[in-house]
């Protein structure tokens, strides 16, 4: 009732196939929801907060809800109403000289793409693989990454406005004073540096934010590669980590094992393995062998002026000399060439090349910072039916499970990291797709794709049984990952001392528990009882 | 009593001379040191901590106490023990592939630089122009900057130990998981980033820490440039900011006024004015005419290999153009030639080449990270005597305050921030020493020191006036300092949100008030009531 006077009731959403769709992931869950709040500016949201807090109910903010493969929009625990703020969608400032833009929540990557283009803006965005419909503030409170020079996106950050769980209101940084010229520029300002606070935790609900963007460089050139073996893996890390050290990469790589190329061009393979999975090694080199594809294959971006790109791509060439095969170097013009001409080029990996194309084009985009509706089809991996017009992997049953542990950027520690990946996951008779990441200088994040059908009965089970076996032995190797399922998030044991500490906080911040109870702070610590069992 | 039992007596220090030295900072303080503990390890530091919540005495960190023009070692409140940390100084971790040392606060500049040397190392620290005798945990807390690609210090951090003000102790990041691989390498680790909570706060004791270190480049060039006239200032800020935000510079560049180069030179003229002060405007500019240096003085590094830096130099030369005069660059080749053949070489400025070589060196070796005694003598810039062989500012009665307020990249405001900041100190007699360093690719960081000689009577109290009204001004004009000195820490508005939020922070982590009372964090929200009050 009282939400219902505070923003209006065709913004309490209570209808029983609504809330059935917000509950639904890309896994198994059981947490019901029992309402959706759309909230439509800040003082909403505010007013939500006192509210819940009035009659101590559980509030779980999402921004678009389409956190796929980690809980989609399903709250972390059960009886949470859902704050959708996807109506807060404003671009409230935009600065071409010092190159940033401010958002709400509900900005989705299409949206700011959009924006920039529409002012002939010089800037890049960066993006993520994820869809074009996905929020950019979610993203980034997730920790969340692109493939740009500015992929590590909570660190292209400045200055939150969050609503903290007692309904006050702040800005972080610079913000918190008035009128400070340097808020936007300057992420740290003066006194604790508060932001990381927000990030992966449910300590408040971010309700603006400003974004840093990258003046698009005078030239860009993608380069793919292939390894030839599973070794030179080991080697390729090894030869990347110094080029990223040393600015010559500026953005990630991005390297997928043979399953998860394939998993980009299309769904299983059912013919050609008579209706059976999983996709064996054997069966997975056949393919490969077939289409022309390495054991990893790797894409990365080179930026500058025509001279700085030209010393980068000699220095990535002799990197990788004697380590890949097939390295292509490629650039708008080429790709443009290549789409007219399709038949006399078969430059790039020999492949059929409008199939090329249609794979290295949305890399090239991403690359460059456009998003792309291209890797929300690789959801239907294990459908039999085809992939929709407008897929949405929740709706149409497709089973997905993301993990995503972090290793230094060591050729024999990704190495070790990738095989007990893969075992584990063909163990369990699912294809080990995994893509490496080597998101900042010193770390290559992993991504390993459960992928699967959920109205395959028992998928559900064997895949969380996977995913579980999977955190374990991670765990127990020392690979943690950098972001974690709804499923998941009970990382803290709470008898430690930063158990105690994140609880201190939270009961600082939130004493009635307002804000997306066990969200990452949930009280039971597996992972850490997991670890400290051994 | 309990002290002297947790970590013996000869480190719990009472002589009045070891305290009155303690409480002694570059400007006027009351604060009154009562005891000074030197704990030998982590483990003392908790028991330390321990006994000040049993007795509810307050402690007051310091790592090597050098926080000179901000406070030195001097506490923020009266009755503080101080917390040396200065015998807690091992390097506890190393790796040379991975570029990353991990240090305790006792760890200085001068100790990283030689056991990085020891080991032949080819990684590069960064350092700050303050003296090789700093603690790099320290400064790093503070938020300080140096001049390489790695110069904003905490941005360059990952994994802290902290002892929290129970006497509890944390890792952050993957740290607090058994066996993180990734925990020196990745700095977000899983849940919330807590890293910020430490810095510039009164949350918790560092004790450790991973900082990144900078593979040397294959080849490095300095370029230093002048601005003839006031208003280039504008242009030149304007013309570095694509070039920072492309990458083409990846370090600060640092722009120094003409009484900054004049105070980099030498003590104040004083024959020349026949002992009076300030030095004014036409004073200085006959002098720098003279000296051949200009109204503003920019230096930067270019690093990469040969090829890199030809085209970095190529863009920098094209953004510059016109802008400014006697462009130079300047690498390890010619540094070398011009020692051996001062005489033929006036390829520099046209000045004496000792004299030029002299300033010229040690900026040149902080743009590869190497630490200089150098700037130490500007702070004896007002004294009558001469520059002692050891400097002591804190000793000798320098009076410095430094005022850092942090404006965006852009030309005319930078260049509205530094006229504002002249006129205040030229108004009160004290010469307007500033120095502009774009410490990131958006934002601009200004120094202004207050350089005075204590033993003058007046002088004191004259110089707190200036730096009040100097601190007001900037307020007024959205100026906000990076960092503040002990004695102008009220910034947050206890009235407000965000100062409510902080004051809940505290009392969660720090129940008895024991850690630095008053650091960063005051309940007398000063800054923000001459703002609020407009």
């Amino acid at each position: 009732m009282d939400w219902i006077r505070a923003i209006g009731r065709e913004f309490v959403v209570t209808s029983p196939d609504q809330l059935r769709e917000a509950a639904t992931a890309t896994f198994s869950t059981s947490q019901a929801v029992p309402a959706i709040l759309r909230p439509g500016n800040r003082e909403e949201v505010q007013a939500c907060v006192r509210i819940a807090n009035r009659h101590r109910v559980a509030l779980y903010p999402i921004s678009s809800g389409k956190n796929w493969g980690y809980g989609s929009s399903v709250p972390a625990q059960d009886h949470c109403a859902l704050l959708d703020l996807s109506r807060i969608n404003r671009i409230v400032d935009f600065n071409e000289d010092l190159a940033y833009v401010t958002v709400e929540p509900g900005v989705t990557q299409r949206q700011l793409f959009q924006f920039l283009r529409a002012r002939r803006s010089r800037l890049w965005m960066d993006a993520t693989g994820a869809s074009p419909d996905c929020s950019i503030i979610g993203n980034t409170m997730e920790r969340g990454f692109g493939h740009t020079p500015y992929g590590d996106h909570f660190a292209c950050t400045c200055g939150f406005e969050v609503v903290l769980p007692t309904g006050e209101c702040i800005e972080t940084g610079f913000g918190n004073l008035p009128d400070a010229k340097a808020a936007p520029v300057y992420r740290w300002g003066v006194g604790p540096f508060l932001d990381g606070l927000f990030t992966q935790s449910n300590f408040g609900i971010v309700t603006r934010m400003t974004i840093w963007l990258m003046p698009a460089p005078e030239y860009t050139q993608a380069f793919f590669f292939m390894c030839a073996s599973e070794q030179d893996l080991e080697l390729v890390i090894d030869a990347l980590r110094p080029l990223r050290l040393n600015g010559t990469l500026r953005s990630s790589v991005h390297i997928g094992n043979d399953y998860k190329v394939l998993n980009g061009l299309g769904q299983y393979p059912w013919e050609r393995t008579n209706g059976t999975v999983p996709l064996d090694r054997d069966r997975m080199q056949a393919i490969s062998a077939e289409m022309k594809f390495g054991r990893w294959n790797g894409s990365g971006g080179i930026y500058g002026t025509k001279a700085q790109v030209k010393e980068a791509r000699r220095l990535v060439k002799q990197a990788l000399r004697g380590k890949v095969v097939r390295l292509q170097f490629l650039d708008d013009r080429l790709l443009k060439i290549a789409a007219r001409f399709a038949r006399p080029y078969h430059w790039l990996t020999g492949l059929d090349l409008s199939r090329t194309l249609e794979i290295v084009k949305p890399v090239f985009g991403l690359i460059k910072g456009i998003p792309t509706e291209k890797p929300m089809a690789s959801c239907y991996w294990r459908k039999r039916g085809p992939v929709p017009a407008k897929p949405d992997p929740d709706r149409d049953g497709c089973g997905l499970l993301w993990c995503a542990p972090v290793a230094p950027a060591d050729g024999k520690t990704v190495h070790a990291m990738t095989s007990l990946c893969e075992n584990i996951l063909l163990s369990y008779r699912f294809e080990p797709m995994i893509s490496l990441t080597l998101t900042t200088d010193r770390a290559v994040t992993c991504v390993v794709s459960i992928s699967y059908d959920r109205e395959v009965p028992g998928e559900d089970q064997r895949a969380m049984a996977c995913y579980r076996e999977l955190l374990e032995q991670m765990t127990e190797s020392g690979f943690y990952s950098y972001r974690l399922g709804i499923q998941a998030q009970q990382t803290f044991d709470p008898e430690s001392a930063y158990g105690r500490l994140l609880a201190s906080l939270k009961d600082a911040l939130d004493p009635n528990h307002v804000v997306s109870p066990g969200r990452y702070l949930a009280p039971a610590g597996s992972l850490h009882k997991i670890a400290a069992a051994r």
